[in-house]
């Protein structure tokens, strides 16, 4: 099945909004296992979206429009597929109370406007699932292409899409396999480093038809590798990403990998922390509070995380973290503030970062030039790096290495509290 | 003149990258006076790639191509038109040589496979401008019309486009007239509400001929005003935008409007206190670190911000901003910090931030009821929002909604300040 898609809205073409739809539901036909060659923005034009529209059709079997479906008179996504077709549009009553239904629940009346949300092709149906003012469509042409149309508005469209488009597409063009994806986030390794090592068991695994897999450098989000496999069914698919994941782990070890999908490193290191009992403070110089942003993004993460101490200021260091080094940006004042702000946040663990985000040097130091510092059961270990990166990533870089130090050496402490204890329990 | 963009590259179809490319030569454009009515995603498939540039030629007088420039076997842009126009390619030896003195700078040899990125159609140009290794292309086809091809990396496209691609296109077509445009940053009011104060303001500007407005909501960049006008030369054009800008702000007022262009919330904040000799600090309990990373991402604070203490755990609250009060959200507690961050950090002036981020209510205090206080001359102001919006929303909107408490107060005190110095100075 060849599927093609087509954003409409003049914002999209003045770059006013980047088109993510296009690229979010591209991903989805990949995974699908739907293929996707062409797809286009268009402004809201009648004769522009009738030629886009039309030779998308041509060139595919099935065409997704998000966009132009809203209850305004730029809206006109209906009428220009009822015309492609040759059909009129016909008002549907159902979609008339459903609207007003939702106006209801927030007591508004329903403006005439939104009537116009009500019409459908006819030949057309609107898509069952509909979770905004907006109906989507699906529009038949007649020789089994078909095409969908579905909101702009980003949440409304993935719901649609993920929820009906992706399945009835599949069931049409008779699609059974199931394609299944799973990412795996490492960190520590260069992607020609990862490539290097993976590269023999790469082409094994290629070849013996399984999982197949893809690099993704994400900068803050770890370096991604992404594992996709085609089964019969859902069961043969998984069977095929755990054998791929496997295969990777038995290559790379595990402690390369911090995160499964949407799992980042401020993940692991809080669910680390959480295993062990642990509190977690952070002295934050170049990243400002960066790392703590960070973690304090994820959901639940006041029973680990206690709090950070943002020393920007030399002062701010000495007074409150109690670094007395004359130099800032060294590993001496990195121990010291890592040590430090445990003392002053009764934390069990912390990570301390000092550095030169630039672009200027500092006190003699070059910008780059970063140390990080993790403290846990009070012994401190630091590393140095000097990065030829701009401001921006050196910050981002700075958050993703510090954490992973504490990660890798709460992996330790937890792996050797193991032995210890299987130790113990030995007759 | 109309100009279509088409970006290749297989990644971007399965939506691995998002296409930020064709919305920024799209934002260019427009601001060209340029017409761009199709943008087309192409995968790396020579025969896909010649349809798509086909079409784009077909409908308008210029196609931008973005990618495909580099120096693998994938990369095939070259190739595709030269098959369209007819042409062979032609090794250029210029070209060569400054390939190889790009690898010499960093002391490597340039590998045989950049040789391809020498390759020119006949009849076409190099484009001057050539940032990395990859050469633009400019491809005129005969009968005025012309293909650019651009690298798809982002800084050396960009540098093509603004730099050479954007002047000769209006040179071909003929076009004199500058387009230029100038965002002012508000915040304080909503969209909404600007529009209805600016609307019957809005009519007349437009009416007369003058620069034109569009709005644009960006979060915790604030809520956009773009005004562009048309000018028959550089300073017509920058004329017409201070007399909008002027018109503007006799509407709205100077002190909804916090920067212009690129400067952020932050930028205003850290101006006005260097303006007036007073240092930063910051408390942060739900943006966990967020307002900082805002101040540190802008190079040169380090003289104003001093630095912040992120209170996530109650005790931290407690022990190092002395915050007695048992509710940690509250107004109580929000100007304890505040005071509490001045103290600890010697600082001037301060920005303090408690409330509860969501999902769930704590403390029996529901999610999105935040309080936010600064300090200045040692008095506390407070205010309390109930935002309905998601955590990171709330976050975000926590962020540049504190620092505007304090911008505001900032500017009062400078005015008043001139009042009382220019009352001092009457004979």
């Amino acid at each position: 099945v060849k599927c093609e898609v087509v954003a409409v809205g003049t914002e999209l073409l003045l770059g006013q909004i980047v088109d993510t739809n296009s690229s979010w539901i591209g991903e989805q036909l990949a995974q699908a296992g739907i293929d996707s060659f062409f797809q286009t923005k268009v402004g809201d034009n009648f004769d522009r979206m009738k030629v886009a529209f039309g030779e998308a059709l041509e060139r595919s079997d099935a065409v997704i429009v998000t966009g132009g479906l809203g209850p305004t008179q730029d809206d006109i996504t209906r009428n220009v597929i009822a015309d492609l077709l040759g059909v009129e549009l016909i008002r549907r009553q159902e979609i008339v109370d459903k609207i007003e239904a939702m106006f209801g629940l927030h007591g508004r009346k329903m403006p005439q406007n939104n009537l116009l949300q009500a019409d459908v092709p006819a030949g057309a149906e609107p898509i069952p699932v509909q979770p905004g003012t907006a109906a989507g469509l699906v529009c038949p042409v007649g020789d089994g292409r078909v095409i969908y149309a579905v909101p702009g508005v980003p949440w409304e469209m993935k719901k649609m899409v993920t929820d009906f488009v992706i399945g009835d597409m599949r069931k049409r063009g008779g699609i059974t396999s199931v394609i299944k994806s799973r990412t795996l986030r490492t960190w520590g390794s260069s992607e020609s480093g990862l490539a290097e090592k993976l590269g023999p068991e790469l082409e094994r695994i290629d070849s013996a038809g399984g999982a197949t897999i893809a690099y993704n450098a994400s900068g803050i989000e770890g370096l991604k590798l992404r594992l996709t496999a085609k089964g019969d069914n859902e069961a043969h698919a998984d069977e095929q990403l755990a054998d791929g994941e496997a295969r990777v782990r038995a290559i790379v070890g595990d402690d390369l990998i911090f995160g499964i999908d949407g799992e980042t490193m401020e993940h692991a290191v809080l669910d680390l922390c959480r295993q062990q009992g642990l509190t977690l403070a952070l002295a934050e110089s170049l990243t400002g509070g960066l790392i703590g942003a960070r973690m304090t993004a994820v959901p639940g993460s006041s029973d680990v995380f206690k709090g950070s101490i943002v020393s920007y200021a030399s002062d701010v260091k000495s007074s409150l973290l109690g670094v007395t080094e004359t130099l800032d940006v060294s590993e001496a004042a990195a121990v010291s503030m890592a040590g430090g702000v445990c003392a002053a946040l009764s934390a069990d663990c912390s990570v301390a970062v000092t550095g030169v985000a630039g672009p200027e040097p500092w006190q003699g130091v070059q910008a780059g030039t970063v140390y990080m510092t993790s403290m846990l059961d009070g012994v401190a270990k630091t590393t140095k790096v000097e990065w030829p990166f701009d401001r921006n990533r050196i910050r981002e870089f700075t958050v993703i290495n510090a954490l992973n130090g504490l990660r890798l050496r709460l992996i330790a402490r937890a792996e050797s509290a193991d032995t210890t204890s299987a130790a113990g329990d030995a007759p």
